[in-house]
């Protein structure tokens, strides 16, 4: 099967016109089929504040009620996603920027409310890879926004790392995936305060060695957790590491 | 060749969700294959605003600063586009959000300042139908946002109406393209107070007369100079109506 990368890159990245620039510049080197999906989660709480309205988060997590999905889908659909789909165009890369209603290529439904109401949050339930597929394999260059759709006229919040995951792995039956995770630091660290102390490869028994010690804990439990996950579902191979070492053999490998 | 209907709605209608649900589903019920071009000006003047950005117009023609282009994008790209997309998956239809930067499909140029500087506005330069026309033969329908992109990075705001004519003019390579420009009257009217005075058949000859006496002026000129031009080069069919009428014999039919 022919190779494909797929990145995530946060939204500190492509928020930053100088460090979107970078990362375009090297995502355009990366050699065979590739897929950009990218966060925004700044520049939506900034645009809110612009707008009166106020952010709030519950574990991490953005509460998305109807004015906020407003500014999501302007924000992630609209602004982030086509600055960089132009940002691409100008260098040679023929993107495509898509939410999940585009070709309706993810499908989710409105997370049930359980002790919290994430509002307009989608869980990812179908992923249609094969127009996806066709289209990379022309030479497109898709561009996921963490958006996604209930196929009933509704549009839905979505995190980015899901969004990377699920189409990792729906696209794992046409080719052989590479999920890189991107970012702030080199990789998952031993040590949080020693930026060098990046765990080179990561298997089952050791992740659960390191939650269990406290190494490894917060948000790159889950980012881990969709990782193994994913292996599981068919990606041949998951990376974490900063979006300037993508070309790199830094970064931790994530293993079966 | 196949037959395929180009319509463009402008803001008003695709702004208010009652008109925009029966817009999509009188648009779904069109035979054939298709293509959704839509406006969002009073969206984006009135998102502009709460931002606290002043909409500036000189002719009728908004002025594009590089604030309000993030707002266009945000509005045009995301907003509006996205909706209308997430609409038309609800009721059966493959749609696929686009600005000209999406699959470098439409290319323009920052207008150059003459006595006016409109800002970051595009007049398009180029049109890359054959990846269109592929998608539409598998069924997919594109919805065309009023933004175009100078290959160079920057993302321009271009006239709906531009937008529709370039993209009918370049698809008829493909297709045989009736061209439909929705507005609020049901055609071009011989006595603006008569909604139900439409002028069946528009010849540039009938088109000329009708200027010199005053009967067809402002916004309506460069509408119809759009649509001849379009006729000339190969478009086979324009119509001008209401978007309560895509359906009927209603509407002005411009002819060569």
């Amino acid at each position: 099967m022919e190779k494909l990368t797929l990145i995530k890159v946060g939204g500190k990245i492509v928020e930053d016109p100088t460090s979107l620039k970078q990362l375009l510049s090297d995502f355009s080197k990366i050699e065979g089929y590739k897929v950009l999906v990218h966060g925004g989660g700044r520049s939506a709480t900034a645009m809110a504040a612009k707008l009166g309205i106020q952010s709030k988060m519950v574990n991490g997590r953005r509460v998305t009620d109807a004015e906020m999905l407003k500014v999501v889908t302007m924000v992630y659909g609209g602004l982030v996603n086509k600055q960089i789909v132009a940002g691409l165009q100008a260098i040679g890369v023929n993107a495509l920027g898509l939410t999940g209603a585009d070709l309706n290529y993810m499908r989710s439904e409105k997370r049930p409310i359980t002790e919290v109401d994430y509002g307009f949050v989608g869980d990812v339930k179908e992923v249609n890879a094969d127009i996806l597929a066709d289209l990379i394999r022309k030479g497109v260059v898709p561009v996921l926004a963490p958006l996604t759709h209930d196929k009933a006229g509704n549009l839905l919040n979505t995190n980015a790392d899901t969004i990377a995951g699920e189409a990792a792995k729906a696209l794992s039956k046409h080719f052989e995936v590479t999920l890189m995770y991107c970012f702030e630091k080199k990789g998952v660290l031993l040590n949080e305060n020693d930026d060098e102390s990046v765990i080179p490869k990561l298997t089952p028994a050791l992740f659960k060695k390191y939650v269990a010690e406290g190494i490894i804990q917060g948000g790159m439990i889950p980012k881990l957790e969709n990782s193994f996950e994913a292996l599981k579902a068919g990606v041949r191979q998951v990376v974490i590491t900063r979006a300037e070492c993508i070309h790199t053999d830094n970064g931790t490998a994530i293993l079966k």
